[in-house]
């Protein structure tokens, strides 16, 4: 028996949609019953992350939504439960103890694939919302394995979350893509062997063929890491130590 | 304030995916919070709806999954319900009682958006299950139009299942494509002025571009319904006849 996703998605609504289909298709499915159960709540109206870590005056707390969010997950059916975005990340803690099933942690995912595939690894570029930097999660997630994360400058910085809004409003012309694919390639200039896309949003406009490095795309990781829970095999009562 | 809309999802999950797309373009958003909010429930697990409608051996009967899914959707904050599937239409009265909120109806949505768009439709072809076609619920949708619902022959219809079913398993490909292309074409040279995609899976690889009719596809009509009743003007409580 498979176990079901739970996903606290619309965050944003796009990175939801690519998740979605990114679960569909690491499925090995010949008919609808052979592929997993997801339960999706796309709740794009939960605050802003970003201004609220940061501080910014007027900002709304995301996390009494987010916490209701994966409540509401986890009452409709959810084994295991996902945040396909790595600013809400943030407040993981206070979300993993909010509900009884496990929450997988995206910057945990990222360090363990970039672990497996990429062992000589010494700097990694990272390449999310200012908030996502400022709060050294994934500085913290690759402490480890002494892989040094390095971020863009400030006015880099400004390109990117530029970027991630205008990816969000429908509105990422090429200009702009481009502009944000030299930030990461200035990353790689700087020593970076992989940029790690560390927004969900970004995977949607860069890759390897605009930043010329590997990157590691924190959406399809944590869609891999999803598919390989739910599916895991299930410890048998018998086998449960009492 | 937006209505929340409820899917009852994963009947198949591409179009599940597909519908959730649809409503991402049809909603002019600026930023994550203008978006609508969606609760999905993927539940690919739901038993086959066309062997058990039409009665097959060992057919597994799908209503409960249907009703439990149905519920789970409200469970979690639904305030209206769509199933993007058109067969298990078949059991919408059970649906819909099983309920509090409003469901809506895929075959009356397409009949409406056909008077709407063409009103001056005598034949429409129609391309789904079997089952969709058996149960006579487009016949029934159309009949207040006196439009005449026209479906393929045994033959015909046996090659759309066949390409609803590849298409469910990632596997239809050009041959079977131009195959069901011609079936639809045949209902043209018939005498329909119109095909309806009435199975939310064959919009995926069916289109005015292969068919040379104009389509009324139905995941896309459902999708417009769903963004109309969430973002319909509620009415204030003083208005509310007493």
């Amino acid at each position: 028996m498979h176990r079901t996703i739970g996903v606290i998605g619309g965050l944003g609504p796009w990175a939801t949609l690519d998740f979605f289909e990114k679960i569909l298709r690491l499925t090995p499915a010949r008919r609808d019953q052979e592929h997993l159960r997801l339960v999706i709540d796309n709740n794009p109206k939960i605050p802003d992350r970003g201004p609220a870590i940061l501080g910014e005056p007027g900002a709304e707390d995301p996390l009494p939504a987010l916490v209701a969010t994966a409540r509401a997950v986890e009452a409709a059916g959810a084994d295991l439960i996902v945040i396909p975005c790595n600013t809400a990340h943030f407040f993981y803690e206070h979300i993993r103890r909010a509900v009884r099933v496990p929450v997988l942690h995206i910057m945990e995912e990222v360090a363990r694939a970039a672990a497996a595939r990429m062992p000589d690894l010494t700097r990694v570029g990272l390449l999310g919302t200012r908030a996502t930097v400022a709060t050294g999660l994934y500085q913290k997630a690759f402490a480890p394995a002494a892989t040094e994360v390095l971020a863009p400058d400030p006015r880099g910085q400004a390109v990117i979350d530029r970027l991630i809004y205008a990816i969000k409003g429908g509105r990422a012309d090429e200009a702009l893509r481009a502009e944000g694919a030299s930030v990461g390639r200035r990353l790689g200039e700087a020593g970076a062997g992989a940029i790690i896309l560390g927004c969900t949003e970004l995977q949607l406009v860069l890759g390897e063929g605009n930043l010329g490095l590997p990157v590691l795309d924190s959406n399809q990781i944590l869609a891999e890491a999803a598919v390989r829970e739910a599916t895991r095999p299930q410890v048998a009562p018998h086998e449960v130590p009492v």
